[in-house]
């Protein structure tokens, strides 16, 4: 399958934008590897209207990358509170080390998909009833988490840590996405050694990579750190985005997506530069390809929270959607679709988006 | 570079074992390709030599697969029991959920190398003294962890999880395994999300993948499980080995190493079908050449413990080595290696070794 970079001149993807992709098409595509559109017009319009089908059809059907390890981080600070906040009461939301570095773990590569494939709700242990046993079953709390994440560029070797100066030359681009979460398996299998299966049967991303040059006007200083940070995480670059996101639910009977939530990518307390010089620290090599997501990001209204179990304060508030229905928790058949794009003047950059339909588990 | 499968003669390596492996030697190879080793022979003694040495000096270069994704598991009992007295107590040293499921995480799949290769002490964030700030610099608890791990065969599908029964079928074979690891930045970093930089900088396997066909002959009873696991989780078939593992240090100076621990595979509570079950439960899709590894395996005996964190019981009780020098946790300049062997009637079926050398941190 040949591949490409493409850009269109769309909302989404103006020439400001030129993002990264990798789409495939079958048939002869000679035509456009020759640097100017004449013989693909000569073709005339029925070869147009099938490319664009094909087009529409596939670009969504591969990842940006080969995958070698994905990480995700846990930086917003709302999210972070909130999260906290419901597990261990307003006092003890954020833990000691939270403030004082970007906490993440390693997740799981293999179920890295891209925007429009449908997902399995899974299956696992969950035990919400501390005087029984577990018990074996479907989620019963399936969540998404609104997400950014970034592609690495060339890396480091091992031993050989990532400095925050080099940080910004070392992230190829870009991505929105949509870290899938099973909240009842999270809480019963999360100690002492983190989220494991609540986490690993799907990620959703977008297709597209939009580089840091195209986001160049959108940079902006992060929130304040205090504590100041140690000096391996100091960047003296402004490392914030300045990038609208939003969150819609659709329910198989609807006619017409719900948005849920409306957020933005400076909501992040760590950066990405300081994620990625944060996990190389120790020496770890960084591979081109590898994706760092940055962790659910919530706004501090309730209208900017990046998940349901915000949303929903656990399930106890349930959520109004457009047909009238109720929404605590995912249903099966519901389509999650994740968004955002940075506004210029008179353009924007759009990330097009992360797509996914929730099948029911298998049986 | 070509690569090959061989098979060697000798006490680790006999007829029985045939364990598959990747190695890389510079030059002509063609002779061996021809199925019989006339040819070589008729090289005389001089390309024997150079070739024995190439061999030895090449076949540790190289991992046995490309490694998609790396779980890490938690499943010996005196292990989990003995790091949870440490952190937590005696009353409270398993958590909860730990007789139920096969505990594990993500780990980091970049930096897994090959027998042989010497890896850097990490740098990371610690705190000692919570009356303090954390600190930056320097592991100062840098251990090693006595691992057996598996490569995955054919996978399965997302949404379409492997069945117990299946579970024996989908394990290629096994390897040796030091999951590095460092005490103090784990301990400050891990909560809530699990262990992240202090095990990301290196993890060593052993090059030769043995066969479950050639264990065949040491398949027993796993440790009897109280309370008894979930259907998903009951496997019919013995899914335990009886594989003796040893960990030795050599310090820098040292004439010769010391054996610090000499455990066996069969001290594992979660066998390795009901790890691989657990993980694709959810309906994550596992892929040839994940790893998953099978946590720490400590034996209930002092001399059977698989860390330093065990064997010096959190650096209170430094171990001495042959030198007459102490460790509580690892210097610069140690060698640790990790062998392990099945002792058959009149033959055995090696593991070869997993080494690694400790590098200063980087400047
Ligand atoms: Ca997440
Ligand atoms: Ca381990
Ligand atoms: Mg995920
Ligand atoms: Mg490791
Ligand atoms: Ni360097």
């Amino acid at each position: 399958m040949p591949s490409f970079r493409v850009f269109c001149i769309d909302s989404d993807f103006p020439i400001e934008n030129i993002p990264y992709g990798i789409f495939s098409i079958p048939g002869k595509l000679g035509v456009f590897a020759r640097g100017q559109l004449n013989d693909f017009m000569a073709l005339g319009s029925s070869v147009w209207k099938k490319t664009r089908a094909a087009l529409q059809k596939f670009f969504t059907k591969h990842l940006p990358a080969a995958i070698g390890d994905y990480t995700d981080f846990y930086s917003s600070r709302p999210h972070a509170t909130n999260v906290g906040t419901m597990f261990r009461g307003k006092d003890n939301a954020l833990k000691e080390n939270w403030l004082h570095l970007p906490v993440g773990y390693h997740g799981r590569a293999s179920s890295v998909v891209v925007s429009g494939q449908d997902i399995y709700r899974p299956k696992g242990q969950t035990r919400d009833d501390a005087t029984k046993p577990p018990i074996f079953g479907e989620c019963r709390r399936l969540d998404f988490e609104l997400e950014a994440a970034f592609f690495v560029g060339p890396g480091n070797k091992m031993g050989h840590p990532i400095s925050i100066d080099e940080a910004h030359d070392q992230i190829f681009g870009i991505v929105l996405m949509n870290d899938w979460s099973a909240r009842d398996i999270q809480k019963w299998e999360y100690v002492p050694l983190g989220p494991f299966l609540a986490k690993n049967f799907a990620t959703t991303i977008s297709p597209w990579i939009v580089t840091l040059d195209a986001l160049e006007p959108f940079r902006i200083a992060s929130e304040k750190q205090d504590p100041s940070p140690k000096p391996y995480l100091q960047d003296k670059k402004l490392s914030a985005y300045d990038v609208q996101l939003q969150v819609s639910i659709q329910g198989k009977e609807a006619k017409e997506p719900t948005i849920v939530s409306n957020s933005n990518m400076k909501y992040l307390y760590w950066t990405f530069t300081q994620q990625l010089t944060h996990h190389s620290v120790t020496g770890c090599n960084m591979r081109p390809g590898d994706l760092l997501g940055s962790g659910t990001i919530s706004g501090p209204k309730k209208e900017e929270y990046g998940s349901m179990l915000e949303l929903s304060w656990s399930g106890k508030k349930p959520i109004k959607l457009n047909d009238g229905s109720e929404r605590a928790f995912l249903h099966d058949g519901d389509t999650v679709v994740v968004t955002g794009h940075a506004q210029g003047k008179g353009y924007r950059i759009g990330f097009g988006e992360a797509r996914g339909t929730v099948l029911p588990a298998h049986k």
